[in-house]
């Protein structure tokens, strides 16, 4: 089969190298042509998934349409905010009937909407489906065993890319509660930030899981009132995410978290992130390594407040990122609430 | 308010130290007589709680009477097995009015009856509670933020132990759900002993917290077959404390895990927590760290066949742990469980 796999960061190539492992035909659209060319000639991707061996036969590229054509599987795994214009120029040349696979785990500010619901309008007519879980992309791509949800409203989509992409290292479970799985996969990032915070602040394990398990109470929340299933946040793309997510040294959002805890500037933070890659270089002008938890910080507090829900962490994380509120005196306030019945 | 401790080991040390910080007049029950001329002397519990410096005038006693006498509160931190014998005695020696608090984690083998089950037919007519959630006893210790729940089927109960025992550092939540609370609070090492062994075995993160995911449905389902809540088990004294025993390196449970995932003997891991806790010297003999994951998980298995619920995890640490299953193997079948809707 022939899989396209658009986004040549940690994620994108990640996902390319299983597929390829799994002996799909697999093309890889990257958007720096360095990275093509060291795919090209050492197999290799330092600058986004540094020690990780890239199977021979995966195709490199940075030509959107040479990675699209003849595809039966498009996977998308690209920053939320070029997501729209992406998959608008990805539509228009796949073949029509080739399903689009978002593996972004974000909210486009603006609309507010979920990555499928910007599919759907920027690629009218074409099935979607969403992949989400737990999945540090080093460890996919060492491959650790690895578990995680493709979720399509036509459950036999989703058993179809289950049929296509799933390896005994890599299990892929389905679901139809496509919101479900995406929301929770968006919100865990927010809470991680926040786990992240603490740590920096020098608190320990007992109130990261603390705040673990408020968190996973909120995301709840706001996927129910939005027409999800506690039980998808309760499942691999809540629940385990967020676990990963916030007690997990990979993260790029718990790692902006710790450095705001640290008492660095989100400025400061995010600079910090395009050279945390363990081993890995300085990414090249342009090349951005993407916290998606600070953007989705804002969207979840709209969300939230439009679907009339608490979610306490997300509004005291956008305090500290867009209003300038210490972190220490946002994560007091958060312990501080008044005691209540559980 | 008078509170009595019972049991010297590290929660119970740690609540007791919390209890007087607080400001309470608190006696702590310690069954080895060197840990009382430690506390006397020093104000140290350096067999079970190294590292923190306990608080003035709380007051450490061998004898159960001295302990009893006059409290207001009796919290109950003995490990499950000694908890029958030991209830029976308080009971008899406290004043009728007193409640019961079990800060025990654990189910008593052969009656499968949990902690606060126990309490009632050993302790008639005392009113009783639970108290459980994600607390290293370490952290507590060392006045790190945590939150816990108290449970009592009478929530006035409840609600008069958070008032009496709650502070800014040592949040409260209170519910009703007892056997939720205790069932989750139990079942947890049972997963965290998996974790360990995946740990051991080389496996990482997104395994990891596959695994957990998993464990929570496991505890998740038991809990309501049995007649509690699932929001209980996604609280803090499940999700949390789950999350917090299979990730921190603190946790006995998962520290036997990984011991036998290494390669160790169930008699070699056992003996190894003895001199686990960092900085501790080797416990005299006769005292003992208690991993409560290891009796739990034959506790597990009876009640969940008896309720007709599935648990694989349990299952296969029963096979691990009693019937010399190598940990490889029973992992590797808990991984490759055929395809299926989450």
């Amino acid at each position: 089969m022939r899989v396209a796999v658009f986004g040549g960061g940690s994620w994108g190539t990640a996902l390319a190298a299983h597929a390829r492992r799994v002996g799909h035909d697999v093309r890889l659209w990257v958007r720096e042509s360095e990275v093509v060319d060291e795919i090209r000639s050492r197999g290799e991707n330092t600058l986004f998934l540094p020690g990780v061996r890239l199977p021979d036969g995966l195709t490199a590229t940075t030509d959107l349409g040479e990675a699209a054509s003849g595809a039966e599987v498009a996977v998308v795994a690209i920053p939320s905010a070029y997501r729209r214009t992406a998959d608008r120029q990805i539509h228009a040349l796949l073949p029509e009937r080739t399903p689009l696979v978002s593996a972004t785990k974000g909210i486009e500010l603006g609309s507010l909407q979920r990555m499928t619901e910007v599919a759907a309008q920027a690629a009218p007519g074409r099935r979607v489906a969403v992949l989400s879980g737990p999945s540090f992309a080093l460890e996919v791509g060492l491959r650790q065993p690895t578990a995680v949800v493709v979720a399509a409203s036509a459950i036999e989509l989703a058993s179809s890319l289950q049929r296509a992409l799933a390896s005994r290292e890599f299990r892929i479970y389905t679901s139809d509660d496509v919101l479900g799985v995406e929301l929770s996969g968006a919100l865990k990032n927010v809470i991680a930030i926040a786990a992240g915070i603490l740590d920096g602040l020098g608190y320990g394990r007992n109130t990261e899981a603390a705040l673990i398990t408020r968190g996973l109470a909120e995301i709840s929340r706001l996927v129910v009132a939005a027409g999800g299933r506690a039980e998808t946040a309760a499942g691999l793309a809540g629940l385990g995410d967020l676990v990963l997510t916030c007690t997990g040294a990979l993260s790029r959002n718990r790692r902006i978290g710790r450095a705001l805890g640290a008492g660095q500037t989100l400025a400061q933070a995010e600079a910090a992130l395009d050279t945390a890659v363990e081993g890995g270089p300085h990414l090249a002008a342009g090349a951005k390594m993407v916290a998606e938890g600070v953007p989705t910080t804002l969207a979840a507090c709209e969300l939230a407040e439009r679907a009339g829900v608490e979610m306490p962490i997300a509004l005291q994380m956008r305090a500290v990122l867009y209003e300038g509120k210490p972190p220490r005196e946002a994560l007091n306030e958060l312990m501080l609430r008044s005691l209540k019945r559980e």
